[in-house]
């Protein structure tokens, strides 16, 4: 089983990084882009445990480390 | 038009972030993680272009900027 867990900064907050990227794309030429921002993107390989489970290890990851609850906002899938 | 593009490390890349982060997550109690790996998830805002421009922006982007050709690998979506 694994997750691929999807945070990003929650509607409103400032992504300084993400300005700062869309920036320089802008002044490399490469033109078009309206907004662009920056998240973490996490990879969870599990051992053979059912899928129940390890959307309750995921969740419990996101809400206890991997996610800070005041600035971001998370969501996973979970595959075979 | 929207892009979401997802940057991880290549097979074989140590990611020491990855790894520090599954050992807090272990040692927080939080149990059955056999591997954990960060990456990045970007999130581009298109005006009204259509889905091929989008497609090559987003890829040279990737190439130019986003991504370490060296050590990552990225893959994306579009959508409306």
């Amino acid at each position: 089983m694994k997750a691929k867990v999807y945070i990003s900064y929650k509607e409103g907050i400032l992504d300084p990084q993400g300005k700062t990227v869309g920036g320089a794309l802008d002044s490399m030429g490469i033109q078009g882009i309206e907004d662009l921002r920056i998240g973490k993107y996490v990879e969870i390989d599990f051992g053979n445990i059912s899928k129940q489970k390890a959307e309750e290890i995921t969740d419990e990851s996101c809400r206890k480390l991997l996610a800070n609850p005041n600035t971001e906002t998370y969501h996973f899938e979970l595959e075979d």
